[in-house]
């Protein structure tokens, strides 16, 4: 996963800034590396690092990258290997000019598309599909127009793309015709900032204007900022998984609150599989929201039963097979005074493999719980996801292997039970025909060799 | 602030790692520097450094530390300047042999003591009060056997004092007479762990034997475990900020639940100050317990109206004097929805400056909040803290200046209330002698040059 | 400047071992940066960074690179800016399959060929005009063998270029048509070394085979290694600068020992401008085998005038400015005891902007030295160089603006001599028609925009 | 080894940076850390570090080193472990105020005076003998002046120590009653400067006031220097191995300059052991002054035979075993066509192990050498060293255990000749009653456990 961002600012000594906060409020979406290119004197400047926002950004670096239009990028560890070619954004420089391109989606037909062009003479210097993008968008700005460019660059890509763009000095930012992937745009005084999520709007006291529809480009330059509509859809694909895990509580997309959706998702989960027990806490901190709506409709007290340690480090070391089983208590341990001898609902958002739900059962019931029951906030997730999420293959996820009640089994629980795949619409309010529920339905929105293709219903 | 930890490990190969797995879960007491001092082939090794406990442990240092018997430290930066040399533990050698000291607390007469010292000929390397700490001991240990050294030593100190201490292949813990650190005790198939927090015990899948008694002292070797009584004390003195804040929720000091403390100062809050308002908001983290507690005894609905941001680091760049204001919401977020409109309650666990609440507030009501009521799970903080809490001095305590009412007017908050006294006591267990009060009384339990020391009723 | 390599081994675990030898043994060329490109698997890998060659491979990285076939590069500073996109090798990928380049040289019609390039529609990724060389060559590799590529690449390119190429599991190594660069090849038992000097060579115990020549090709794969002539050309353009300064003493380039060549500077400089002194002491590092040239010749005693600090580092504070004087002798000092009352001969190998020879000077008649002759083992430098060697524009060329005796003034030196021309030929033993010369006539042997080209005599 | 300097300053902005260079200047002496102490507003601040001059005084920290006064230190790498707590100066605090020691030598007495220590209730922090000095004289300086404290330091201490100290605001400098390591004072406009070399003196710009004689103390406070006589002795011990190797050339030591001692070294090599060759070569860097003094006397050509590799880095990786002999070449490479066919003399200052003389005439033989003669600057190394020079065991000593022909046939040499015993006393100019020679005679200047004293002839 990543996020990207955009900057158009008055005043060039600060627009670095304004990206460094926005990709800080960004982070949650890529840890492993983090790049910003800004138009500075006629060119475009590249600066770009692994790690965290605040690592790669040290010292006195933002002071040195003056302009007044720039894009950012954080990266996702999703396989791995992690190099620092692969981090982004990517730059090209062609007959058209200067080309920087921050990508967040992936794209189902990159080898195709890579061979194509390969086949065409087409020379690349990254292993990244981000390259494949830059590279046909800098062919197409060579012949034609922006809005002309990016029709034609829609056409020829299959998967999500939110990205955002610096094209000499104009700023651009696009959403694929599907809207997988959110995108929006706010104002403040020193200008305008495209990116991910509004929680990045909100960093930097910038006004939503609104969320980039799918299928729309906005364009950003001296004579002030445009929304052109580039492509139609029949149907849309939201990433129902933004709504249930991957965005910040605190964003709202395409005009729904993530942290509202998710307090419904424990709503209506109440609702639909109650459980008489003595309290209802999250799996931290990824249940949290789904909790307080489970606890608030069921009336059942809540009251945290595992506390997360807050310092949770990247390189944590392995240890000895004697201490393996004990360092299962370090990154959550258990409130024994809250669940001992009591009856104890476990919320959580979602669950992949299983593998840590079941120790955090363990975990329970050894500080003395005399049931545990769990709910999930979604449905089960049994299909793999081409669109940016990375979440295991087939055989890894539970729920692609196992009926409910396997699960239960595996988990240890005294009952689980799943929201139901209409109580996630009505939590999130989108139609079926505006979402990607692939993950949970196994039927893609677009093809997808080997996969089933949803049909337009 | 600081945490130490103490293990006796039938396994030579892992003891560094079960020192590193308990400092890990106790690194919300200091992120400083961390430290190890291990007894091994006839001398004590240390070593430390600058940084969280994942940085000054990386690589194949832990390997490389073997042996039976070892302490560790993690360090907060109480100061602007922070130096290796202040780092612990403190090791040093003299004809009674190798002594390691990690020590967690402050000395009221520090001063005094290394005066005397230096003029009785004493040389000093570094400029912490644990290094009086370790030449005192080792001073007595010359002469005397363990028991009796720590009995002369006692006597020389004033203030707050846990140790965790090495000398030669011999493992102390001990906890001053007053008791004002918490330390515990717990048993593993590998040997015993002594550690500041009871977290530290679960992190490695310890047993909780008992809390080291104030005045009580706890030594391992090849014998065994054995608790001995060092000194007697009419009063006790825990530190009640411990349970406010410092602590983490799942330990379990003297027998209360830390989560329990607080929840129940949520509950005692409510009843005292109750407000009719739409819903109970934690400031996140610290007020997170004491909210849910609030919500729960108020019956007003438990809603998250701010969001923090999770990867928050520790080299954070200044912003320009433009962006200064914006950037306020960088660490924490509001969730516009869940105000917007509202009557909202927002619970911290206390106020020091009130800086930062005053902040809150206003985002709150930028957000749209109808009403903003301030809620604080302690009562005010009027007075320094000298044994070993960094909380400013009296001048920039908002509540030694002002009256609760001035206070709610800065914070420009609809109505304010701090929870009394007598509401902590009983939220706590302990009687007024048991604890040490003095942040919030101004008296405290041993005499401070120009404070007034709490007559013992 | 740079240096280049190029290994074909039958074991591929010390493939880039030998390639890791022959760049330090080549780090003379080149201290900014090193890389290495291996083909590996079926692809090929690349790694390179900022620093010295012992610095970006250190750890376990060598362990990591394996194959059977691998080029390397070292890049010299040569402007203030340095990053890491510049460092070689260059990977592309293309239908073709993958293709490295490391290059060294420069080519005077890099802006052109970039222009051209872009205007064909070509995209590019660094500003670097190894860049330009490869997508040129992978280009031609799309429709042409191996051979007809480099003549397809020689006919475009002006300028100089010594190239190792990693095309798939092909080396190649080709030398430009004039020979501005050298590169020689060698054989050891385990495969073949492809390098820009022969230390390289000897540095892993390879035989050497021969230079390549200008114009030449060489090229190995599982089939053995073959020489291939691609172009002829009337004339040859042998750096003149790499027998009087830039190579290694130790290194014989075209069948000429560098040693020998600077002897011999120093000897016919003995003959053609004699001085009668007490002692010869060269100007270290760099004059030290002409001074003994010239020693021989004069029969004056070769004796030690100064003395260098072996400890440089690359990292030099500037000094206030009251240090700025004092901090002169840092890097080179006087050995009083050999130049006090006597009149003492300093030989350099060459002056470019003269500012150290003053300094040089001025203290070794502070160390009370009767008289101070200047003896240069070259004719004045009165030109620029575009082939590579960075030397300053002609303004800053001391030699460039002044006569012989005014720049003796501004040295303040008793006497001051250069070697001729037709010295400066015989010491080398190439004939005018094999050498560039244009740093010291001003006449470029290819064109060059804005300077005079020599006349084919 | 080590180095030592001091500086007195009547600028408090450029003290630092006077220490700085002259401890970059003295980096030949110890390579493993650096450090300095300064003065600074009534206390005295330290800053040390692993690594090189340039590498623990990077960025702005000497800007921050602010005050007149201030001590530094370099580090030799003696043993495997290397350790930051060895680093020095090696700072004290007591009744008497701040003390810093920085130490050139080594106590043979250390473990007694340790043990001694202990016994009297001395705590210690560091296994340095340098904390046993610090600690002995802080405690005098609690009852004694500064002359009378050295005087009863000097009565303690068995071995070589040549000292700079920072006591309080005032800088001392004193060499050991036997004079073993060197020590000496300068001048400059800002104030005075103590170093190990003169070549230190020479960085700053300070002019030579005079060596520090042995026995003697020099003493800078605010009232000016004074020299002051502290104990007498009625033999000396200059160290004779830093005239052979240690020293810089550029040095002057007791009025001997380094550089015409070498050169005398290798006059009367030539004169005792001469030989029928085409030509004298050095082994660089070490052997060079003796190998221009041979060439001179002999009347034989000097010519360069080998040519040492400039980045010599500090972390070189171990290669495979195949790779393990043709890596030889790495350090020094031979130049074929000053070899090639003829009868070469190789000169070296001193032999210790051997092994590198064996690989370098095996090398220069395999360049086609016809003959080659070893000519050795000093007389065979047959015992250890206890003063500071790490010098390996007897059993390592190649002298210690073969006769001169043995050696010269496990060389591989068709000669071998050393300087005889009077010759090196006649090259270094001093009695050898004012020498130690234990390493060349096996008898030692002072009692040494289980070593044979020289008697005072």
């Amino acid at each position: 996963m990543c996020g990207v961002v955009g900057v158009y600012c008055d005043d060039e000594t600060i627009t670095s800034k304004i990206v460094y906060f926005t990709l800080y409020s960004l982070q949650h979406r890529g840890q492993e590396s983090a790049g910003m290119a800004i138009f500075s004197d006629g060119e475009v400047r590249l600066h770009k690092g692994m790690g965290l926002v605040t690592e790669v950004f040290g010292g006195e670096i933002l002071d040195k990258l003056k302009g007044n239009c720039a894009i950012g990028h954080v990266r996702y560890s999703t396989t791995g290997e992690s190099r620092i070619e692969n981090a982004q954004p990517i730059l090209v420089k062609s007959k058209a000019g200067y080309l920087a391109v921050g990508h967040n989606g992936n794209l189902v037909n990159y080898a195709q598309l890579r061979a194509m062009l390969e086949n065409e003479g087409r020379i690349f210097v990254t292993n990244s599909d981000t390259e494949v993008i830059a590279q046909l968008l800098s062919a197409f700005l060579m012949k034609f127009d922006i809005v002309e460019s990016l029709r034609l660059l829609q056409e020829k890509l299959i998967g999500s793309f939110s990205l955002t763009i610096l094209f000499n000095d104009v700023l651009i930012g696009y959403r694929d015709a599907l809207g997988f992937r959110p995108l929006c745009v706010g104002e403040t005084e020193f200008g305008y900032v495209v990116a991910s999520e509004t929680c990045a709007l909100d960093a930097v006291g910038a006004d939503k204007i609104r969320d980039v529809r799918p299928g729309e480009a906005v364009i950003v330059d001296r004579n002030g900022i445009e929304f052109v509509r580039i492509a139609e859809s029949k149907r849309l694909a939201r990433c129902v998984f933004e709504f249930i895990y991957f965005a910040r509580p605190d964003s709202v997309i395409d005009g729904v609150s993530v942290y509202r959706a998710r307090y419904r998702m424990g709503e209506i989960l109440a609702r639909e599989s109650p459980v008489n027990s003595d309290l209802v806490s999250p799996v931290p901190d990824s249940g949290t929201t789904a909790a307080i709506g489970f606890s608030r409709e069921s009336g059942l007290p809540y009251m945290e039963a595992l506390i997360k340690n807050r310092y949770v480090g990247r390189t944590f070391i392995m240890p000895e097979q004697r201490l393996r089983e004990v360092s299962v208590q370090l990154k959550i341990n258990v409130v024994k005074e809250n669940v001992e001898g009591r009856s104890v609902v476990l919320v959580d958002d979602s669950i992949v493999r299983g593998t840590t739900s079941r120790k955090i059962v363990d975990m329970v019931r050894r500080a003395g719980a005399r049931e545990v029951h769990f709910r999930v906030g979604s449905p089960p997730i049994i299909a793999p996801c081409y669109f940016g999420i990375d979440m295991s293959t087939r055989e890894e996820l539970i729920a692609s292997n196992k009926s409910v009640d396997e699960i239960r089994e595996a988990l240890n629980a005294d009952s689980l039970a799943y929201l139901s795949l209409d109580g996630l619409l009505k939590a999130v309010g989108f139609k079926r025909c505006e979402l990607c529920l692939a993950c949970l339905t196994s039927k893609y929105p677009v093809p997808v060799p080997g996969e089933k293709t949803e049909p337009l219903s």
